[in-house]
């Protein structure tokens, strides 16, 4: 009915995994608009309408903080449904795998990296490889296995460089050729490198 | 005769041209034993044997003359004699440009980028870029197009994608998963990957 709402609790009262949760999306805000270096604990606090010391309870420092918001706010890929042919699973595993990097933690991620210093950069690129990397590594194999199965991909398909293929790309126009991967440059990428690589 | 010397100029008497490459020796001398953040001018200057108003008088920064030692001191992947099959010449390029990434001057441009802050990344970023990426994908592209001339390589490997996957992957494989490149690995990139890949 119009005008009726659920009793909603106030920000005060939220408790456990709810304010966790609000805590890491105000970090995640945090990271987006006032970046790395700008960020404080008593700037996420606030976003987070909540006190530091529900900060310091759960993460010791920024660095703790800002590692698990990043890590829990990164989607995940997730299943790759049954195309037909290794040409439509790999290029939905492209778009996914690329819109992962380009999602609000993503971005986030890139630009902890671009602004923290060396030490840290070990952790947060640690995040990326077992965020992103490695699960796509992991469905690239699964696909490849699919299609072999199902009789599109050579049977010998199965070394352990075929599975870094796409990753090795995606980071590579992106970080040294600074270019976009656009609906044309996956397709031309699944048709130019990954279908003649792949096929029986 | 033993004992007999040709006639050594002294040190201080050196000019022009090769008293620019002993600074430019001793600078990369220098990134390779105390680093960039610890490399001076004076550390310099004192290395090649002369004062620092010739460094100065060459270059207004420290950072003009790294990125000058780091330029001329990169050795280049030179060009690749037809070894009959697109196999071997892919893997002789692989060889060399994995060659040309430890190189004394390539280490040296690795651990710039790891101590050096994000400003100067990109000029240092660019090297690698000029140096190593560009001309690795223009051999590549001769070998690509020679392949289809001799009969090994399908006419249609023609696309601006396929020059990226060996430069990606031995980036990839380098930064991301801090793997080396042995001989053994190159076999496998150009046996698993590039072979299929390019096959007629």
């Amino acid at each position: 009915m119009a005008g009726s709402r659920w009793p909603v609790a106030s920000p005060g009262r939220r408790r456990g995994p709810e304010l966790e949760r609000a805590i890491l999306d105000a970090a995640l805000e945090q990271l987006s608009t006032v970046g790395w270096n700008a960020l404080t604990m008593e700037g996420v606090a606030a976003g987070a309408h909540t006190g530091k010391a529900s900060l310091y309870r759960r993460w010791p420092s920024k660095a703790d903080l800002v590692a698990d918001a990043l890590r829990t706010g990164l989607p995940q890929i997730g299943e790759i449904p049954d195309g037909g042919s290794i040409r439509e699973d790999l290029h939905l595993l492209c778009v996914r795998t690329r819109d992962v990097m380009h999602s609000r933690a993503g971005e986030a991620l890139r630009s902890v990296l671009h602004e923290c210093d060396h030490k840290q950069a070990d952790r947060f690129h640690g995040l990326i490889w077992s965020g992103l990397h490695e699960p796509a590594q992991r469905l690239i194999r699964e696909l490849v296995l699919r299609g072999i199965a199902r009789g599109d991909v050579r049977p010998d398909a199965t070394g352990p460089f075929v599975v870094d293929v796409i990753p090795a790309m995606l980071m590579y126009r992106a970080k040294v050729c600074g270019s976009e991967w656009g609906g044309a440059e996956i397709a031309e990428l699944i048709d130019e490198v990954m279908v003649p690589l792949l096929r029986a």
